[in-house]
């Protein structure tokens, strides 16, 4: 099966976004750090401008098609408003977002505070996707999906690169999926060179129903990281690559999120939101079991929550 | 002048430690990503284990001596009792800490969770430090300093040996200082290969003043960054060294310490206290103006206060 997220648009992407994101640093703790018997490796992504992975995307998309006068819309959650408000102020282009009545205060004042106009309600994610899709039919903005174009998948593939090169050890990756973007894009770029894992909350068991299903499929969302990974159903175009690369599609009680939140502060003065803590919450929670010799990262890819709610 | 802090011992320090510290990562920001005209790089000492750069001198000093079965003692404003504290637990032997009342309760329970005795009293750091060494003398326990002694200022040192490797580019690099054990060790590494900056806060000016003086002389202990830099007055065992390799020791305000750790938190999701956010401060606030062509490194050195304290 072919896709139109290879190695070659990941690269066009990273070029193309490099002068406006960050390229994020490792933190490698040895067996014992987190209570762990292998090492682990932490992609800190939630130290990416916008507080999360979502800039890649967002820049490659709206880098890769003229912009109209009338700016962007998105829907999101919160993160991937975050990351195209803050795009759009960066490029100097007016940006509307809608978020659901589940994003978070820390997530709205983001939005804001980058200067993006501001739509909430409905009461979840796929709501103020509608009412966004409905605006840009309105309005002749752009639109950044949070996670079903392809630009955007190659946007965030190019955190797998940066993986790759500054850490070429690791056998199996942990990301958390809500939508997609992420795990597909950076699925699509190891292409089976190391495993790829996917954990989701029990309570947003988005692309675990979309693989047992054999298509995306509409799930529950609800629970801790439902700002974040509360997507209905993982995205059209994600959906071949997973079915190709991912394996495994783990899932994770909350109070394991919450858990892996607290010891990401407790042992490394790391402030992960819900969403930014799942991927690590299965290695910690016993849900996922490093097989012996594997080298095993992880990406903490969001940290926009209230600092106050990582404390024991 | 000499002085017993040299490139081998920090070489030999960082082959000491390496099994017991991390390997703190750099994050490197454009310029404006923090308001500046220059690009910056942090060095993330406020990652490392228990919290702050103290376990790389705590454990150097701990295993270049015999252990004696009465263990260690430390006096410590926190970060360095909970180094020490730490450090013993991970080598198996008993710790007593030494702090005094203004220590923070998130400091407090860092020592206790390490599984040390801790014993609070006096108003600062030096009357912690008087009740330490009395202690030491009674059970026999090897005292391990702050930051007065030659193995403590080799094993600090080994976070520049780590920043230049990691970071050879760097013209100008900002350290907080507070009894210069961190400093001292840094210059001495550096040996004038960059510009070595101390920035301590208005309320704790103990190396501007010995610079001023000419001599290790006390100074007042006060503000925010008390439980970090308070010590009364820099080592002796540093100051030669700063005399030769410190040319500039600048004061910053309260209100620049709290305003870049409230920048720290927006714009890249670190939660430094304010100790570890002193040096940006001069960055921020226009006390350090880099000249035309610098390349500024900073290193934030210790996360350890109530993560929500850091929000706007």
């Amino acid at each position: 099966m072919t896709h139109p997220i290879d190695a070659a648009a990941i690269r066009a992407a990273a070029q193309r976004i490099a002068p406006h994101i960050r390229r994020t640093p490792l933190l490698r703790l040895p067996a014992g750090a987190l209570g762990t018997a292998c090492d682990v490796t932490l992609k800190l992504e939630l130290l990416q401008a916008s507080g999360s992975f979502k800039p890649r995307g967002a820049f490659n998309r709206m880098l890769s098609a003229p912009l109209p006068a009338a700016g962007v819309v998105a829907a999101s959650g919160g993160n991937h408003g975050a990351a195209v408000a803050y795009a759009a102020r960066q490029l100097g282009i007016p940006a509307e977002i809608f978020v659901p009545q589940i994003t978070g205060a820390a997530k709205v004042a983001r939005i804001q505070a980058y200067g993006a106009r501001l739509v909430q309600g409905g009461a979840a994610y796929d709501d103020a996707r509608r009412a966004s899709e409905a605006r840009a039919a309105e309005t002749g903005a752009l639109m950044v999906h949070a996670y079903d174009q392809p630009e955007v998948l190659a946007g965030q593939g190019t955190l797998a690169l940066e993986l790759e090169e500054d850490a070429p050890e690791l056998t199996h990756v942990l990301f958390a999926t809500g939508g997609g973007g992420l795990i597909g894009g950076c699925a699509a770029w190891y292409a089976g060179r190391a495993e790829i894992i996917s954990v989701e909350p029990d309570a947003c068991p988005t692309l675990h129903t979309a693989l047992r299903e054999g298509a995306p499929t509409p799930a529950p969302v609800g629970g801790v990281a439902a700002d974040s990974l509360g997507a209905r159903q993982v995205g059209l175009t994600m959906f071949p690559i997973a079915q190709r690369f991912v394996k495994t599609a783990l899932l994770v009680p909350d109070d394991a999120i919450r858990a892996a939140q607290r010891l990401l502060w407790d042992a490394c003065r790391l402030v992960a939101e819900p969403g930014g803590a799942t991927a690590l919450a299965a290695l910690l929670c016993g849900a996922f079991v490093p097989p012996e010799g594997a080298k095993v990262g992880v990406v903490v890819c969001g940290g926009n929550t209230d600092p106050g709610s990582v404390a024991g």
